[in-house]
C-alpha cells in the first residue's frame, strides 16, 4: 500500500532531515525528485505519469508527510493541487503532455500564485493584470503576488490576474520569462522547511498558448484551494498526531514528585482532549475522503473539515507544548516547530474566520463578508 | 424506517407535551406504553417481543427522542439499557420469560439502582448489602440508591448490592416489596419531564430467583452503562441539532439594526461552530454504531463519545441560548430547557471529567482516580 | 457599616426565602420595603430620603444580594438605577419630591420600560409613540414593552417613547391610568424570584407634568442603563463568589475514592480558575467605583466591566454546578439557580456581544453594529 | 520619572535591536551595562548603588521591557532578583559589599541555578550535592543545572545544592572556578534574543565564605523565585499590550473586502477581549505592587498573577498573530515573536498548571502535587 511505503520514506527520509532544515530556514529541493519517485505528486491524477489514487489514499499520504513537517506536505500539496490539478483540470492537451510527467516525476517544481499584498481573503479585489496583445499573440502581465510556497526556486508559476474584460484567468509562467523575478521572503518564524517568497511581474509576455482555457473567473482559483484545503483538513491531523505521541511520551518518561507526569489528572485530561479530537476530526475526513471519491462533497464540506483540523491541531499542538515545559521550547523536541508551523496552516487557504463566514452563508444564506446588505 | 415513524411520533406526539411537563415537573407516564407500541423499548434484543434493529438504529431512535427532551430519553434508555439490557445479558430465561415482553410493550417501567448518596462516580465503594437466608432462600437488601431516574413509578428495580463474599450481584426487585420505598427527589432543574427518586431498602426479602446469576463484580452495572451511554452519545447531539435549528432560525427572523440577526459575523460563528462539532460528533456516533454492531465497540470507545457529545452539545445548547437573548429564558423557545437538561446528561453516567480519567488511564496505562500509585 | 448589616440582612432575611421562591416561581414584594427600611433603594443619591452612600458602598451592596439571588439584585437595580436615578437625574423638583422618598421607602415600587418585543439590543428602533395633545396638556402613549422587570406589580412605570419631532422621552407612568396594563410572563426559567412582564399601552393620557424634561435622545435611557450595569459588575461577581464558596466546601466534604474531592487536580484547577476570575474581577470593580465616585468613569469602562463579570460569573457558576455533580442540578444546592439567573444577567442591559461590539469601537472607532460604513 | 526614560531606551535603543537578535539567535551583551546605568537592576534594593524603588515601580519597569522582548526582560529578572535579591537578602555584609554594586552597573553579569534537568516543577528532589571540607574550608560541588538564563556567559552563578545534612544552601560560583563548565543550548524557539545554558559542576571547590548563610532549605530559591514571578506579572502583560497594539494598527490599517479589516465584529470580539484581560490585569498587578510595597503580598497572590498574567498573554498574542493572517508568520510584525516568548514565560518559574495547584492548595488545604496522601 502506497501509505505505509511513504510513511516509512517520512519517518527514515524526512524526520531525519528537518531539525536542521527547520532551525536553518533550509529547503532541502531534492525531496521533490524523491516525491517524485514515490508517487505522491499529483497522485488522484489519471494518466500523465501520475499514480490515480483515490482520495481517501490523498488523504493518507497528507497526513503521513505532515507527521514529519507542515512544511513538506505544503510543497507537496502545491504540487498536486496548486498545480497540477489547475494544468489537469483546465488545462489544454498540450499542456498537460508538456508538464504533468514532468510534475509529477518532480523533475519541475510549481508554485501558485494567487495571494497579493493587499489582499489576502479577498482574492475577489485582484490587483494583476493581464493584457493581451494580437499583434506577438502574448498576454503581458504585471502585478505581485506575496506569501507564495516554492516562488524562488520553482519551475514554473501558475498566475491567476485580471484580464480586459474583468475576467480573471489562469496563466503558466516559466522561470526565465523576462520580467519575471520571484524574491524570498527573509524572517519566517513557520514553515522553516519551505521557501516562501513573491512573484513580481514587471511587463512579463506569456504566450498565448500558456493560458489555461477552460475556466474563468474565481471559480478556477477556488478549485484549487478546494482540493488542497482537503489534503489540509488530513494533514493537519497528522502533525497533531505527532504531537500527542510526543506528550504522551514525554509524559510516560518524565518523572516529577515520583511518578511519571502521566500519572496526573491534569496530564491525563490534555491527552484525552487531544485524542478525541483527532479521532471524530480523522473519522471525518475519512468520510469526506469517501465523497470526495464518489464526487459529492461540496465546497462547505471541505472548508468545515479544514478549519476544523487547522483551529483543533493548533491547539493540541500548543497543549503538547506545554506538557514538555521548558524542554518544549528546544526544537529537538519537534513539538514547537509544529505549534509554529500551524500557524499558517490555520491561517493560509483560508483562515480560521473566513471559513467560519463561508460556513455561516451556506447556514444562513446571508453573506457576512462585507458591509453590503 | 423505524426511524422515520419515531421521528414523527417524536414531534407529533412529544413536542406538543414537553413544554407543561417541563413547566410543571409532570412525567407523563402513557409514554412509557406508546413506546412499547412503537417497538423502541430495548430495540436492539432479538425475541421476546422486542425489534431487534442494529445498534446504528438504536443511536438514530435515541437522537430522535432527545431532539424532543432529554427525558425522555432518559427513561427509553434506562428501560432499554439499564433494565432490558441486563434482564436479557446476565438473566435466567425465566426471568427473560417474565420480564422481558412486558417492559418492551411498556407494561412494565423499569429503574436502574446503581448510584448512592455518598457514591456517585465511584461504585466499587457500595454500601448496600444483600445477606443469604438459606431458610427462605431469599436475599434480604438494605440500603439506599439516590438519582434514580422513574424510582418512585417504576413497577420493576435493578438493584446492585454487596453479597456477604464482597462481591457484587444484581437482583430484580418488584414494587411492593416489604421495606422497599422509592421517594421522589424534589426541586429537580433538570430533567423535570422524568421523574426521579430514590430506593431505600429496609429488610427487603427477595427471592433467590430474582438474582441474576450470569454475572459478577462491577463488571454487571458497568455493562449496562456502557450500553446506555452509547445512546446517550447520539441522544445528545440531537438535543444540540434542535438548539442549532431553533438559534438558526431565531437569527434569521429576527431584525436588529436592520437586518436579521443572522447576518452578523459573530452570530454566523457560533453557527459554524456548531454546525461543525454536530456533523463531526454524528460521524464520530455513526461509526461506533457500526464497530457496535460488528461487536468491537470498546468502552473506552464509548466513554470518548459519550463525553464529546455531551460536552459539546452542552456548550452548543448554552451558544443557543445566548442567541435568543431575553426570549432565550422563556420555556416556550424551548432551548434553556435542553441547557438545563444536558447538565444532568453531562454529568450522569460518568461525568465528563471521569470519562477523561478513564481515557486517560487507556492512552496511559496509569490510573489517576485515586491516590494510589 | 451599611455592608455588614447589608449582609446580615441578605444571609439571614433573603437567603431562607429564595429556595421556595426559586422553585414556585414567586417574588416576595415585601422585600423591597424590608430594603428600604434598611436605605439600599437608591442608596447614592444625597437628599429626598436616600443614604447618599460611595458608588463603591453601592457595589458592595449590590454584591452582597446577588450573593443570594440575582432576581433580588434586579429588583434593588431597577429601583435604585432605572426608576430612582433618571427622577433625580432627568426630573423636575416636584417629581422629585413627589417620588423619590416613597420609593426610597420601598412604599412604591417602580419599573424601566425600554426594551420592546422586536428591539432588544437595538433601542433606537423603539416603536412606542407619545403624541401630545395641546388641549389636555397630556401626551398619549401607545406601544408596548417586554421583559420588564417588576412590571406586573409595580406603581410607577418609567416609559421611553418617541414624541413627534422624532426624540426620544421619558415618562412617568402610574399604575391605574387607562389604557395601561402590565401582564406577567411565564414559563421564565431564570430570575424566577422576581416578576417579568409586559408594558401595554393603548392610548394611555399621560398629563405633561409625567414628562421628565431634562433629558432627551437615547442619552436619557442610556445613562439609566449605565448606572444600572455598574452594579451589576459588581453583583454578578457576588453570585460568582457563593458558587465558588459552595463548590469549595462540597469538593472538601464529599469523599471519592477514598479522598474529598478536592484533592483532585482537575477539580483544584477550576477552583484556582474561578478564585482568580473573582479575584482580578472584583479589584477592577473596585477601581471603576473610585473613578465613578471622582466622576471619572466612562460608559465603556462600565461595558468592558459589566460584560467581564457577567460573561466569567456565568462561566463560574457553570463549573460550580458540574463540581457538584448530580446534586447539581437540584435546587438545595443553590448553584444552579445561579447558573439560570446568571443566563439572564449576561443578557439584559447589553449582551455579551453587544458589549463587544462598544468596546470594539472604542479602540477601533469603527461601529461594527450595522452594516452601513 | 524612572518609567518613562527606561520606555524612551526600551523603544529607541532595544526595539532596534530585537529584530535580527532574535532572528539570528544572539544576546546583545552590553545590554546588561545600558541597564545597570540607567539604574534598573537590582532597583528595589536600596543602598549599594542601587535605586532604592518601590515594588510598583518595579512592575512598571518589567512591563516596559517586556514590551520589547521578555529575553531581555528575563535578562533583567535573573539579575535583579535571582542573583542581587538573594544576595542581599540571604548573604553577608561582605557578600553584599563585593557583588552588589558591580552587579547594579551591569558590570557583572549574574545566574541563578535551580532547575535540574530532570527536576523542573519539582526541585525537592534536587540532586546536585555540595560536600563540606574541613581542611580547606571549601565546598565541592557536583552536578548539573538546565535552561539557565544568561548561563553561558554570566559571572556569576547563584547555585542551590543539597549539603550533607540534607538542608539547600545557596552558593556563590564565580567563572573560572575549576570544574565549571556553561555549556550553551542551541535550537531555542523562545527567548531567542538571551542565551540559555547548563551549569555543569564537576568538583568545583568553593570558598566557604562563599555560601549564603542567611537561609537554608527550598524558602531560599522560592523566595528569589516569588520575586522574580511579580515582575514577570508585569511584564507579560506588557508584551501582550504590544500585541493588541500591533494588531489593532494592522487591523486599521489593511483593508479586506472594502473596509479595515477593524470593522469586522470577529475583529473587534477579539479586541474587546484583549483589552478587558490586559485591563483588568494590570489593575490586579497594581494593587500587588501596593500590597508587596506594604509588605503584605503573600507567594499565593503573586502565583495567582504569574500564572494570570501569562496566560491570558499568550493568549492575547496568539490572537494577535492570527489577526495578522499570512504577515503574522514574518518577525518584521514582531507578534509571532512574543508569541514563541510568551511560551517559555507561560513555563518558567512556575508553569501555569503548578500554579493552579499552589493555588488549589492555598483553597482547599490539600496539596494534590504527589500521590500521596
Amino acid at each position: 500500500m502506497i501509505r505505509d511505503s511513504f510513511r516509512t520514506y517520512c519517518q527514515e527520509k524526512l524526520m531525519p532531515r528537518i531539525l536542521m532544515a527547520n532551525r536553518n530556514e533550509v529547503f532541502h529541493q531534492e525531496i521533490v525528485s524523491e516525491m517524485g519517485q514515490l508517487g505522491v505528486l499529483g497522485p488522484t491524477i489519471r494518466g500523465y505519469g501520475c499514480a490515480g489514487t483515490t482520495y481517501v489514499a490523498y488523504g493518507l499520504l497528507a497526513r503521513e508527510i505532515e507527521r514529519v513537517d507542515s512544511s513538506y506536505r505544503s510543497v507537496m500539496s502545491v504540487q498536486s493541487s496548486l498545480v497540477m490539478h489547475p494544468i489537469h483540470t483546465y488545462g489544454t492537451e498540450q499542456q498537460k503532455q508538456r508538464y504533468l510527467p514532468r510534475l509529477a516525476r518532480g523533475e519541475l517544481l510549481g508554485c501558485f500564485g494567487l495571494t497579493e499584498p493587499n489582499h489576502g481573503s479577498d482574492p475577489g479585489s485582484m490587483e494583476t493584470r493581464a493584457r493581451y496583445n494580437p499583434a506577438s499573440k502574448t498576454y503581458t502581465l504585471n502585478g505581485s503576488k506575496t506569501w507564495i510556497t516554492n516562488a524562488p526556486v520553482a519551475d514554473l508559476c501558475v498566475v491567476w490576474a485580471v484580464c480586459e474584460d474583468g475576467k480573471i484567468q489562469g496563466f503558466l509562467l516559466e522561470r526565465g520569462m523576462k520580467g519575471l523575478s520571484t524574491p524570498k521572503i527573509e524572517g519566517k518564524f513557520s514553515l522553516r522547511a519551505s521557501i516562501t517568497g513573491m512573484i513580481l511581474m514587471e511587463d512579463v509576455d506569456v504566450p498565448e498558448e500558456n493560458l489555461l482555457p477552460n475556466i474563468s473567473g474565481l471559480a478556477g482559483p477556488f478549485g484549487c484551494l478546494n482540493n488542497a484545503r482537503y489534503g489540509i483538513a488530513w494533514g493537519a491531523l497528522g502533525a497533531a498526531e505527532f504531537c500527542l505521541e510526543t506528550a504522551r511520551q514525554y509524559a510516560l518518561d518524565r518523572i516529577q514528585f515520583g511518578v511519571p507526569l502521566a500519572r496526573n489528572q491534569l496530564i491525563q485530561k490534555k491527552l484525552a482532549d487531544m485524542l478525541t479530537e483527532i479521532t471524530i476530526g480523522l473519522q471525518a475526513c475519512l468520510q469526506l475522503g469517501r465523497l470526495k471519491d464518489e464526487d459529492k462533497a461540496t465546497p462547505e464540506m471541505i472548508s468545515m473539515l479544514k478549519r476544523n483540523s487547522c483551529g483543533k491541531a493548533l491547539d493540541i499542538a500548543r497543549q503538547a507544548r506545554d506538557m514538555l515545559g521548558g524542554n518544549g521550547i528546544a526544537d529537538e523536541y519537534h513539538v514547537i516547530r509544529h505549534v509554529m508551523n500551524l500557524e499558517a496552516v490555520n491561517t493560509y487557504e483560508g483562515t480560521h474566520d473566513i471559513h467560519a463566514l463561508i460556513l455561516g452563508r451556506a447556514i444562513t444564506g446571508l453573506q457576512a463578508f462585507t458591509v453590503n446588505k
